[in-house]
């Protein structure tokens, strides 16, 4: 039964936390200026790891009487549990790494709160400043580890794929453990978890003891996809993008497996900063992979990149249809062109300095009816440009069918109208379609209707 | 393609070997009192690992240019390999466990032949001298463990079982994994996998970096069974007595999956050992599992234990259908027992010293039509030494439908010919029957004829 | 010779360090603004490590050419250092003690500037702001370390005492050592160095390869102290007043070795702190001691705070003379104490959050004329804040004699004019005198001349 | 007070010992054919460490009550000890690397007495087979490390040398531990223990926490030389003869400190196998160092190597007064060349094989009135042999002045009577009549009377 709860009393091991008087203070200060709420909330979904609920809200109903608090102790401070999902104990005991991962989510809260927001230092308003917050957010979660090689892969994709495709990630994942390659995800289920299972085995078998399996979340998203307790390093960014770029500036090269909207909306990204002219000559491994059984899928994602960014996009990638051990290989030689690269131009291996982000990709989209009906979405711009601007689009479609703000938008305005050359909103169209008919918009027991109408 | 082959250099890391120049000399010796040929072989069937072959002498023959020899470098010894299976290999490099097993096989041959070996201080005709070199070959293997508590749960069961049976058996491995429960099967594959391979993602949850998967294994099988390079504790017993009084000496409960007439054997041997008077107050864990497609495997093994040793040794045993989390659970909560019982008597948690092993279990038996002939199949004689004389018997049966010399010799004199009791081998013929039906009985497409004939 | 100078290229190993190029830029800065002088000069210190020079100018006129730059490498950051002293090497490599030292200094640098100077979260006027800045710089460096007992013990005492009484400082430390008892001081030769290495000896024998050594400096002193490498934790504090209150915070215990009117001083210092009220009821051990030969030294500071702080003062202390077992044994025991009380007041083991530090205490003084002059040096105060004031009157003393400011500011104004009840002034005079008498007054070639006169 | 005893019950931790039945019924087995008499002893002495008593006979009729005694755990086994000397324990508890040698003591007890002795695989009448055993004896005790590279220095040297000598002997140690040089000695005071106490402090300062301090003992003499605690590789060998083998084979150069008659031996010993033939290419760092008062102790030995064994003998040893610097650099330099030696013709790191003794020298000499008339003194063989002869005739005085045995055989037959050529007794009777006035040979409160005649 999954409403079974546990209340406990944990404290730290491994990764130990010391805290002040005044952080302590700030966590446990329930009022709106106080980090509680947030806090709360990330650990509940921390604890549902492995549960089939992927709304937030959902859990959180379901767990009302769930808190949390911290208690100071000679030793150091302890958590005070009530109301725990069972789920996340073994006879009682809370799963290590769940464990480990409520600590890093108060380790990236306090240091979020204390170190970055508000601290004139880290200027949001500029490309600079936010990058250098992604840096110490990251740096302070000690995700950063300056004497290792690169061997960093980001594996993308939807969370919930299906049977094959997830057994699929997993073997890719294995064959990337054999050759001593690490593991980073958006730490949900699915092509998150496939992989790094996978190497879990492989990185056994070569005896690699320091196997890094790296999850990336922000409090947005944690809830619908709660790290699997294999991520042995988590780290909670502020927001979408930040975690986005904090993917893009870590990994060392991304695997794309099939998914929906969602993951059409970081090939979109992704794209988008490779195409910018400054990154033209930097090396960076992408690769797209599945079995047999999805060669359609991203046969069609290339038609669409095809017509809409051109073969220069196309040049950016590789698709790789069932071969796991041909992904983990060329993603091994690529990763080693990175090094020379790097190593060329002495930008360090544990952070892409040099790699340009435009700040359109640093700034939130907010899907309102307004911003999408003015998304230009037209081939007479610079098509790192167009990317970003297709990304929205995809970004305001997804949020339109699944996300609880979106749907009640078009519930009260009616359809997102999208002003488009129609050589881009037909493969638009067409795509999407396809993400339907191969049931990949998650639509929990409802016929897909589009929600959203192509204006001239 | 499987017969492609890899020639390498290899030197030892983490398990350092220090050879004596005798020592070297003895393993390049290519004669009759040399070691080469032992070593060669095992060397070879720890390459193939994975492969699917799993008949000796079909791998001998692929890769006769096999051969691995000893060079004497100023950091200790390395192994100069030529046409090793490719299988070893990833992207040229042998996997890291191999590369551990390699120098285990070497590890435990030079010690068996200097230490063990003509030794007068280790007497073979002795029940305690035989111990004694069973304790030897695993205090040197570095597998007795003092500061340990007691967690070692031994896995039984077919090589050749079902997909179904298969992923059964990993999830009782992960149910056992998350409860800090170690692992030590035969090291081949099917049950002597699944549950390691379940273990190592339930360990890595909960972060436990030193989770042990020991092998046992001996020269006559390990060609059959070649170790996963999960296992990363391997020791090469000499022969199969000493192989199975190490399993149940070092381990501290074991599970049986779903097998043929070899499982059976072993279900016989350990119960036999428990039904001496001597081990009438030992606890000594002992569940029978699978999936619900083998419910009716265990009914039918229930059934003939009960009819030929009776119910005191089916109190011996639980059997526990479809429920992993249970088995795991029951099995910690006995450990725990066996805990108690070993402080309470300063029995050592390593090894179980008090336990009586009747020599009946340590002498080899070779299933020869005379001996065949000769067994003693009737109920006047204390259980457990019938339990002896059935394990003789499975064992005749096995070596006469599947291995080389049993079938030849079958091909030359005809049925092995069995005296025993009605009540003894009707049951026995039953379940027979039942393992062909089920497809237990390893006979690669031919139909099974029985290889012996009861005679009243 | 001393003179002989390295260039070299040096990575941190060990104690990584991953800055944004941000901070580099600022390390670079040689600006007013910038951090570049701060940075080279205790660079400078560190590497001069074991040098006789105590001459924080001397030093940097002898070595005017030395430069350090951070140079960003792929890897992380590197170290460029050009004319650096030889002392600091062995055979042309940097050893390694201070090798880490140097990136000591540059984790702590940076982060007192980015996150502590004007972070509107530390609020340098109110003893909580203070407090609060303390604690996150030894954080940052480490030195917080939560799961292990109260252990650390301060040793204070004079930088140039004798060789006996050095010996017996080192006796000292073996015999704490032995009792796994870690090291704290102020980093520099004489009674700062003597415990530590003691203490490495000690910790041999007791296989403890965890033991401590740590050094607690600030960039005014760190010239005339520069740390010796046994020093395994290094942390450089913003100024004099945030380093003792580092001091008495971290560590467990105090033993005051012999010294000068330095030493007097850190003993009014803590009296001080203990004498408060609110500290009425808190374990503090405190010992004074040294080898037969200080026995007078002893029996002089005893008399002076009898006849100015009183008999209560004397209560805080125990003064054991030429027993360096006793004296480990007392602390070990009385640290036990520690360990309950924080216990019984959940107060953290390695923080000392409840001892209170009056604002007196934490207040920089600046010894000029005038300041002198307002001193109140009478009974009619609170004993802990004639304790503030004597300290003051130490400070000035020292600096009217020894440092380069002090020294000319005698000579324009002439002497201090300390106004002080004679009951106060006449045993103060008696213990200077007697530190001139027993060499203990650093006047490097000269006849002491008082610098202050009382008036009354 | 010295005499003070302890009783105490430990169980090993880092070193573990697993021992079967039959060597826990050996060890406490206390007839004839037992090991219970050497271990007790052996045992004693280890636990007397630090005190002044250097005479066996003394501490075993002190400490008559001591007892020791293994009792088997369910972890393991534990010792049992009775009356044990309280030097070994600080406030009660053992001093863990006294702890640590009496788990040395007895696994190499058991393995000697399991493995080689009376085993027809180590033939102690071929010089191959003597070999074996110290190769196999110092392989259990895991004192060779196949993946380091040549770095551990013997250092020999008086164990009663005076003040300024140990504290020479203390800075050699310090200044080859900040070149990661390792000591090896025979681990009792004097020179054995003054450079592990130096080196214990350079390792610390250049944070080389693996440093290793090998002390190498035979139950002979270890009750003379009872480890320092320091010592974190204890073996012991089973007679003199082996204990030489095993410093020469595992250390990669000697360094000869100030001593007497036993030093002498030892240099006359190295020397001997350095001058076979065989040996003449093999590079072979020995260098004889000592404070400015050691300067003509140096002198007479070196004249008295001229005049016997001659320039050849001369070529193979340096002579450095008062620079322990250049000590360390010249043997860090001189082990480069080892090391090249050894990687070119594939020799072992860390065993010596190419080193030629010969027989003479792993032969005992007893040195009865009978066998010291029958040395052959003369030029007329080879110099290898006259330096072996040599070596026994001061073995020889050695036992004549202070052993038990030796005293008592010249107080019943007389002086030993010795043939030689006057060109070699006469600067033999020089050196001697050296060591008397520099109080060089250990004669407690006699005045020295030569217990030998030199007839021609």
């Amino acid at each position: 039964m999954d409403h079974d709860v546990v209340d406990t009393l944990i404290s730290p091991e491994g990764r130990l936390e010391v805290l002040s008087k005044a952080e302590v203070t700030k966590l446990l200060d329930t009022s709106q200026g106080g980090l509680y709420q947030v806090f709360r909330n990330c650990a509940l979904a921390v604890l549902n790891c492995g549960s089939s609920i992927d709304d937030g809200k959902e859990l959180l109903e379901r767990y009302k009487s769930f808190d949390i608090s911290i208690v100071q102790r000679e030793r150091g401070i302890k958590l005070d549990i009530k109301g725990a999902p069972a789920i996340a104990f073994v006879d009682g005991k809370m799963i290590k790494g769940i464990h480990e991962h409520l600590f890093a989510v108060l380790r990236d809260i306090v240091f979020i709160n204390s170190e970055i927001t508000d601290n004139p230092k880290f200027d949001n308003s500029l490309s600079g400043g936010i990058t250098d917050s992604v840096f110490h957010i990251l740096r302070n979660a000690n995700v950063l580890r300056p004497q290792r090689n690169p061997n960093l892969v980001v594996c993308w994709g939807g969370h919930s794929i299906n049977r094959i495709e997830y057994n699929y990630s997993k073997e890719v994942g294995y064959q990337m453990g054999l050759r001593d390659l690490d593991i980073c995800t958006g730490c949900g289920p699915g092509a998150m978890k496939g992989p790094m299972k996978g190497a879990t085995i492989g990185h056994a078998k070569q005896r690699l003891t320091g196997g890094r399996y790296l999850g990336i979340s922000e409090p947005g998203i944690i809830a619908a996809e709660s790290p699997n307790p294999i991520v042995n390093d988590l780290v909670i960014m502020p927001d979408i993008e930040k975690r986005l770029e904090a993917f893009v500036r870590t990994g060392h090269g991304i695997i794309v497996f099939p998914g929906g909207a969602g993951t059409a909306e970081e090939i979109l990204y992704i794209l988008g900063i490779l195409l910018h002219p400054d990154n033209a000559d930097m090396p960076y491994p992408l690769i797209f992979t599945g079995p047999e059984t999805s060669r359609d899928y991203f046969k069609q994602i290339n038609e669409f990149i095809g017509a809409t960014l051109g073969e220069a996009a196309q040049q950016r990638y590789k698709i790789i249809v069932d071969d796991p051990e041909m992904v983990a290989r060329e993603m091994q030689v690529a990763i080693r062109e990175v090094r020379e690269f790097r190593k060329s131009r002495s930008d360090a291996y544990y952070f892409n300095w040099l790699l340009k982000i435009d700040e359109e990709f640093q700034r939130p989209f907010k899907p309102t009816h307004e911003n999408m009906r003015a998304l230009s979405l037209h081939k007479n711009q610079a098509t790192h440009l167009l990317a970003a601007n297709l990304r929205r689009a995809f970004s305001g479609v997804v949020a339109g069918n699944v996300k609880d703000e979106g749907i009640r938008a078009i519930e009260k305005f009616g359809h997102f109208e999208i002003h488009g050359d129609p050589a881009i909103m037909g493969p638009m169209d067409a795509l999407l379609s396809s993400f339907v008919e191969q049931s990949r918009m998650k639509l929990p027991g409802k016929t897909y209707v589009p929600c959203y109408r192509v204006i001239q």
